[in-house]
């Protein structure tokens, strides 16, 4: 019998597979603790039977669920599946759980990019369901709200893209297609710094503490899988071609993204007052918050809470634009995207189980 | 008016004296997502006027209060007053505030120990309220929980005092005046490190990043302030004089302490099964987690929880006894443990307001 | 007498005024290994009589010398002075010192910007010798190196300053009157993250390791001292002026300084080899490694050592040029480059007591 | 033909079985400007023909070798080879390098502990040379340096028994057949934590830097290689048994280890000034600190050098011995010591290549 909330709905049933990474641990932490969701089932094929609480100690007391075979889990019984999983895996299981009324939230990279021949000389793998891709919605909440609504499969955006479409997109959309860009859309800059569990939880020497603490590097300067995935997004809302140079690094925290993104002002758009613009772009949303004229924004004010902060610059009055964007990659970057996609697609309060105050200090 | 939670009931009020430190900013945190409680005052005399939020942006869009004059604060209007100050400020005010109903919370020491000699001895300042104190009782919920519900007094736990009586207590209470106590407790050992925000938000050199990280030490060896207190309440329980060596560290991390206690198992106990002893004495605590044999806690499992875990061990199945305890010190060390108490003292459920999930990674 | 160094020449008498902070303590490390310096003096007002070990423990053993007051240090029988000093030390002290033959390297700002008004404006106080500063040479050893012998003053570069124009060298300079740019000198960008120990030993809240641990912000961004240190810089080499948009950001680690530089290929330039350009223009540089193509510097690369390492990237073929810069911004950055300044203003090998191997992990 | 040092004598040969680890590139960071000393070689089997420094970029410019296959490495040419292997690997090779003249120097656990059950037991695999094992010297200097200097093959101690033993040995050592013991040997107790590299350079999650920073917990506690390496060196020096309880700790910096050591003081040792004791014992040491009465060590205070600080305390004049050991746990814990017992297996000075200062901050 389903559980209710406390108005005595029937509660959402939740599968989440490949949850032994970190953003599997994530979704646990939000949707354990989420009104009008329930944990039905967890797959690992790896730790079948294993408590859920014996991997993560957080959750003792908390999660009762065992991880499960893929094969057992009766994932079509649920009302969504969330995919925290390798790259191809959601693919692989889409049209099954389609057909059984199953709603899905990808939270890898099967359903962000339209463009096939980009996805698949990224990933390396054919794109097995071109069909349910181009039905699929880019989970961008503060760009396809109303799309997201409706859709039966959402492509949770990335980390990085995710807050460098967040931070250009007031530059960029409603432009018409007369209208000149506010800025020059062919030398935008994207710098970013990424906390650790960016790169996963992941028996990897590089992302070990002792190689990654006290230190600070680039990487992926020559490409990155989320460079196209970013320009695809710039695209779309311009309406036309733009040019991205994008330069992640690993920063010693665990959890936290910051980009520092740049764009040449247009001489024509001189006269603009970007904070204002910013302010009335953003007005409305909930998780998102342009911060005062001056100020800046740092990772820490929005760890573990589903937030995104913005500041606004122009440095010297000058016709540089820089735009600073944090947020916590495993929440709004990742997990908490993913639990606000859900909200909307099941008509619920887009904050329920997001009211998450960012953990200072 | 007041405000109401979602039974209608009208909301506790709360003011907080003293909320520019860490554990008035958690008490912020807490509090703004408590279903039963409502901030109404908070003061400083340093930043009065200024918006907590400008302080502490995790707290943008959450708690709209401003710091203000204690001289203008009202807080005799509220219904609960916790003091996040240095000590001595909670015994100056205490009693007006007492004598206009509403009662009191204090994170420092000005009510934790009982023998005045030892307090002034240790805080240098004589105790202007030993009446007060006398009617004061030690929050420490699983020990004193009975007392607590009808406080109008309490003094809120030191951080290490929290870990080590919870780590040792099983060993020591209700063991009758003609009992043999089972372990030696004359050479107790508590052997603890804490992660920084133990020290406090000050602006000091020995705490600054490039001091106190990728580095490790024991700090007041020769003597701590919460050594005393630790006795005092170890001596209760067992009802005679207690031995403590007490060595707290200072650790790399924010948040976070684990202490490792050590006692030596009477010849008349070697039979005792001290695992399940540790489980049978907090089963039905809701934030004491005893961890099943063999395994250890490790103090991200409980990050900015107010839940403690503990582990019992018998290396070798010798004399030798040795606990691990793990908390957030600024949750259950500190405004996690005050919310707890201030549960208890206004019949609300003891978990009200302090189901977060640990934040793991 | 004089101590003698191996070959039985007299080693170089020093002294250092201000020796309390991180730089101080640096010069310490490096020159009480110095085969050819002998430390003679160190002055600490506040700390008089202080055994400079007992502040800074890993010189137990290795520094006898204790804090003096600047009026008892006999700094005018010293060789050379360094000021390791808040600005405007080492101005009022170094006409007295020039005039008892004294050799000065000032690690404030006080002989870095050749401007006094643009100094003016930076640091709030008038410049009290600018003679002294218009013989002074600002002491980036790669660039001055044959002015830097003959000097009796050297400013020693800011952390920033010394990686961005090592960084940039390369595309601006001996371009000659008449010749094109290879990049456009009028939208340089620098994204510069910065280890906290950049911030000096102060006691002040925001490098906390509570405030700072775990957490990545941006700061200055409307104005940062280092800004017209750089441009003054750049535009010396350029021989024009330039147009640069610096933004400084702060990432826990404790040393470590990474620079992200962003210059547009002029048109004319597409067909310059930059690798080829860098590994020549460093080549003889014993202090600069340009790395191999597609590789990519980490701070921890450089920890503790006098090295910068340098990467040249042009992704994916285009016109936006990335140049990556490390350094450890206490050595290169600050200490270790003052050190290398001595060795040439004394003719000793310029890498003398600068061999140490970077320690990683 | 060999390289000589200034003096003009002959280098030492140096070779180094499996330098992929830390406590390989620690070696070469030493070795690398060792003055008396020559690397030859470097194997992996796996990185065979890759440049050292392309894995270490911290020895670019410093070290040219490549790795070479241990089948090519001419080991029987050098003079002295090092192991920085998994344990087992210089059992294996031993017999023919010393057959060729070669001494060893092994930073594993194959010549450490004399006892082969006991070695069998915890390192899960037969003792193949046993009476190589017999002639081999156990390496902590201070202990058995007149030993070291006509070895053969020394069994460099783990970094845990380094601390230890050197905590504990002023009280035990030297009390002759008939002398009580100062402590009771029965309750020692070594509280220790260390940094991660301590671990190792391996690809497992639990040393991940999003598993192991800002967290803290102990392991081991129910059995850990290092007690019955610990326990057979004090029972040598107590010349009889010895009960310790040994339980280490994870904390999170990269090197450094800090060992809290609790012994509880016998009746007829109250008067003994244990300060003075340990002032004793260590006067001549070079590379052991003993601190003055009342302060601390911290971990950092030895960074990256070969040091040992020690700290006595009797809290409150008490029964309770409280010494406090700190070490880099790759220095005088690993590499720092094996460079020391070559010192003296060659003639050297015992601080040869090892005058570095500590890295602070």
């Amino acid at each position: 019998m389903a559980s209710r909330d406390e108005a005595g709905t029937a509660k959402i049933k939740v599968g989440i597979v490949g949850g032994t990474g970190y953003t599997g641990v994530e979704l646990l932490r939000l949707l354990s603790q989420h009104p009008h969701a329930e944990l039905r089932a967890i797959t690992s094929r790896k730790e079948d039977g294993l408590p859920v609480a014996d991997m993560y100690s957080n959750l003792r007391g908390v999660v009762d669920l065992k991880f499960s075979s893929p094969d057992n889990a009766k994932l079509e019984e649920c009302d969504v599946v969330f995919f925290a999983t390798p790259h191809g895996v959601a693919m692989a299981q889409a049209q099954a759980l389609l057909d059984a009324g199953v709603k899905i939230i990808d939270l890898a990279a099967d359903f962000r990019l339209q463009d096939t021949a980009v996805f698949e000389k990224w990933y390396k793998m054919p794109h097995t369901c071109p069909d349910i891709l181009e039905e699929s919605v880019y989970g961008l909440v503060e760009v396809n709200r109303d799309r997201i609504r409706n859709a039966r499969v959402v492509g949770n955006p990335g980390c990085y893209p995710t807050t460098v479409v967040l931070g250009l997109a007031p530059l960029l959309e409603g432009r018409g297609s007369d209208a000149k860009p506010l800025v020059d859309v062919q030398t935008l800059i994207a710098d970013c710094a990424s906390g650790v569990t960016g790169a996963g939880r992941k028996a990897e020497v590089h992302i070990l503490f002792s190689e990654a603490s006290d230190n600070f590097k680039a990487y992926g300067v020559g490409g990155h899988r989320h460079h196209p995935e970013i320009v695809e997004q710039l695209e779309k809302l311009h309406g036309g071609p733009v040019g991205l140079t994008f330069v992640p690094h690993l920063t010693p925290m665990i959890r936290g993204m910051h980009s520092t993104l740049y764009a040449r002002i247009q001489p024509e758009a001189r006269d603009v007052d970007f904070q204002a613009l910013f302010e009335k772009r953003y007005a409305d949303e909930p998780f998102v918050d342009v911060m005062p004229a001056g100020s800046t924004p740092e990772t820490r004010s929005v760890r573990a809470s589903n937030m995104v902060r913005i500041s606004v610059f122009r440095p010297n009055g000058g016709d540089q634009l820089v735009i600073l964007v944090v947020q916590d990659n495993l929440v709004k970057g990742a997990s908490g995207q993913a639990v606000q996609n859900m909200n909307l697609m099941f008509g619920l309060p887009e904050n329920a189980g997001l009211g998450h105050v960012a953990v200072l200090p």
